[in-house]
């Protein structure tokens, strides 16, 4: 069973599905010269109030290598936190899509960058035996499921530009985040300082589809050339783009992840109360993460659950998480911790 | 208007859409461990009568380029014919894929590779400053709209074998030519000596999905990670899965193909009794090539259709071609001659 | 016995060889920032008449690899001649530097691109689905002994030019040309259009050294980085400048040439006397072309010469070429020839 | 003045200077196939105890990168000090060389990476979303200066046989380890379970040459043609060669080395006796790491010492210091901090 596993083993939400049925209307243009597409250019452009270059893709993994790619020369530097998506869970993708770039891992309390420790980090500019600074990368909301405030987004990418270096939004969960802080699309990336952004829409409600969004055209030069050779463009690109059109209208993208954060609020609250018990990280968006009983991680995986075997157990709300099933989970970690 | 534009433009057919909307329900293991994808690589064994290893992929170029990069080094060649889809439409993804591979472009008539020309350009295997002999890729149906026949295949295959090279088939429309020649799966490819196939889908009525399949294990060792650091493992493969599913059920590819075929031989019996008109290539699968009076391509494009700009105009017929359509082509091609 | 096989089998010439003793003085700054290769880079722009961007490096292959890699992005077609070094003769480093471009082997007389040609080659710029045409290289002294006048290759880079590509040239023979043409380093290079050039040294005399020179400061931002991390950068790099400081000096590279010429053009006089013989290239540098029987090809062999097998037989003479040499080869083919 | 800067600054030991000298008579088979060549892989393999592959070099990066592209996939992962050179040093040419592998930086006292640290490191074989643990690579002597036992070896290699991966040693400075363990090479490399070896020239009295050595036949069959293709097979092999080979001959490498470790030795004894001088690391080859006075540091400054500005100041020495240029030095530091 794997609920709370990952949002990313939820189905598609009916919204969505039902737009992808909408776009099957005899033919249209392939690779992206549709209206869905069209459409969502102007979506984005109107929800991040500024013209922005867009290019749908199917995975956070390639959207996330894509934006690296187009902002990183094979000889440059990506700075991340140790625990970033691209550094451990896409097999090299930032490497290969960049053509060798090296991503330099740093620690950071709570699964967040801190601009000190990048600042500290960022050295060699200019030296030719050591790779060249180039881009920094922040999770939001973080792999530990907590978020970065506008405050703390600005004086990274204050260091960033210091430096000469760009900076990417992997947003994965961005919804999460959007929901949970009471800032615009546009304040919470390019006037903090985000030059590219990865919007997460299938851990959210879509069926495969991210958006990688350019904030600056000039960033995206290469960007339509990287994105066809790597498999990205597809030839029915509308059944993407109607996925996204459908995820960032009437506030769908929000809704969602309003549920789900609420979802992983109640859960985080219960399990607060539970002896024996103790959160990893304060749960700030759909993601809980717990230190559990032997005897609780045993029970939920006879129970049926998917846990991942680590010191701390996640736990993932999404926008599909129905009470009952948090509920539930609830009572076997009571149930095993008062035994 | 992209009527015949090419048979990417098509909608989705509806068992697949079907098949789609059916895999939505609740939750599902993610990245392949689901039972859609299961049942995907029973199904693919059971046609191919044999133990294939699969990757469902999103689209045509990432196919052929995870297929070419798990049997060819970086130092390597990759024989095919000038016209290949590979060569020229790819934006240099295998080049990306393989991590620098050179695609030897050959000349073939009818748009296809022959045994004799391709064991004149194997040269400099074993000699450090040549790029090394690697594989050979061909399209069946190939891009001229033509077919290898088996022992066509057999005897590009033995060449191959000869000289240690493997040998890839870009099946993007592999179904059409499966239903114009009365052969089995099994014998269209491995039995003819295919080590490794691009068995597509979207063009033939699926939304975006492609299957690799491999014939032999070990030169699917690499491709787990590959497949998934370039991107082309999603994390909701049930829907790319169970695409691949209904369209591989029933007959569906054949029929679809079939259907597709019939339409092209319609336009094409249509075309050569008009005057002016000339076949650039015989039609034996779901494409044809004319070359059309000055007069003629005028009066399509005004009446709106989308025709490629060349010596040769192309028209793909596909699932969901109808009577009408081509015989509404046909009308104005008739009118515009007779004028 | 390698004489006469390439001028790549010949000794260091004594200049050269003192310049390199001339350079072991004790300590000297590592990398490049020792006054030998400060002397270079001035020398350079002396004898271009402009301010050039220098990177010493250490073979043909490297040195046109790396220059390639500065002027084309990974998703970029790179046009030469099919005889082309690049093409045939380095295993893919031009793929492998750049990060997956694609060459575009053009057929072309006499060993060398017409301007024709390479305008009838050059489409699919901007679309998205076509390998982007950025780079034309043409190499002076060609791979067939042949040389572009000035006017053929202003008529190439204005091709280029117009569509917006750099141009490379190859010069690992360009000493020869420079020898055989009685125009300006200036005037064969920068002012006929030319972006980079890889000057050659080792075929004529150094040890193991070629310029990478740059006409645009701006071609070369990347640069060195790309030299670092592919090796080229040595650190006791004096002994490479060194090199090229005393090969440009005094002529010594012209004179050289202008040795290796006349004995090609000694044997190419002598060769076209002889019955059954037959030049496959007029002879315009140091290397000679020709159709031999196959008795001649037979007598050659049994007297230790090293032919490579093929139609056409190359004879390559070089700065230590003998005229007892050459008249060796021609009393053996004459010979043969005459029994 | 680079005294003590590095051990790259040095000029060319007399023995090899008269080398390559001696081997510039006539012509020679180029790429490789030389006499020097085929005498250099015969010493080696007397050396060594058995039979390897060699590939002459031109620098440590580049013979680094060939090393570890020969053992490590493009999704694969290095472990390696965190301090390694080819962690920090090289520009990301590892990356660049296997197709964007990653490294994992690991701590480790005194420059040395622990089995233990590397044994926690190693996760994620067989997942598809991690980097493929595939290869470790030390250094030997380390980046601080200090040794490997043949037990600390054998630990390490241990730990990498057990998860299957395969382990190369950075030999850039392996001559001064050799010096100062009493032990074989053979013993110090594929006894104690290295797999392929960067055995450094370059530092040690060479002009520009490494020997890349494997010991396992199988794991070197990629490695002709990626050392072609990265530029380092130069057509002059011979006086690559000849340098290695007089380098590896009558104890050459050894006493070099030797001579280096005592000035080493000299130094670091000289400093310990100094106030307010304190060793970073116990100095066991040939580089000495010590905090100095910032007093100190102006004063060797000021007397034209080129030091690196970091906390601790690394002094190296070399075949060619002399023991006045020690004392000179001692003596400035020691007034400085006198006063």
């Amino acid at each position: 069973m794997p609920l709370f596993a990952s949002d990313n083993v939820t189905a598609v939400c009916p919204d969505v599905m039902s737009a992808i049925q909408n776009a099957n209307i005899g033919t249209a243009p392939s690779y992206g010269d549709d209206d869905w597409t069209k459409r969502l250019k102007a979506r984005l452009s109107d929800l991040f109030e500024c013209e922005v270059v867009v290019f749908p893709t199917l995975c956070g993994t390639s959207c996330n290598a894509l934006a690296l790619a187009s902002i990183t020369p094979p000889f440059g530097t990506i700075y991340c936190h140790q625990l970033a998506h691209i550094n451990t869970d896409e097999c090299n993708a930032p490497e290969f899509y960049t053509g060798g770039a090296k991503l330099i891992p740093l620690p950071g309390s709570n699964g967040k960058l801190s601009a000190k420790g990048l600042q500290d980090a960022i050295i060699g500019k200019g030296d030719v035996h050591h790779s060249q600074p180039s881009t920094v990368s922040l999770t939001q909301s973080s792999e530990s499921g907590t978020l970065y405030r506008v405050d703390e987004i600005q004086a990274i990418t204050m260091v960033a530009r210091h430096h000469g270096l760009k900076v990417h939004m992997d947003g994965a969960r961005i919804a999460n985040a959007m929901s949970a802080l009471a800032v615009t699309p546009a304040e919470m990336t390019w006037k903090a300082g985000i030059d590219v952004l990865s919007l997460g829409g299938t851990k959210n409600g879509c069926m495969g589809a991210e958006a990688l969004v350019f904030f600056n055209k000039d960033d995206a030069q290469m960007t339509p050339f990287l994105h066809k050779r790597s498999g990205q463009l597809l030839s029915k690109m509308r059944f993407v783009s109607a996925q996204l059109l459908a995820y960032l209208s009437d506030d769908l993208w929000l809704k969602n992840a309003a549920h789900a954060n609420a979802m992983a609020e109640r859960l985080s609250a219960g399990l607060k109360t539970i002896n024996g018990v103790e959160l990893a990280y304060p749960t700030e968006a759909n993601e809980v993460f717990v230190r559990l009983p032997r005897i609780a991680i045993e029970e939920l995986e006879r129970a049926g659950f998917d846990l991942n075997e680590d010191e701390v157990v996640r736990f993932v709300c999404a926008w599909d998480t129905r009470d009952k099933d948090v509920d539930k989970l609830l009572s076997i970690v009571e149930h095993a911790t008062s035994t």
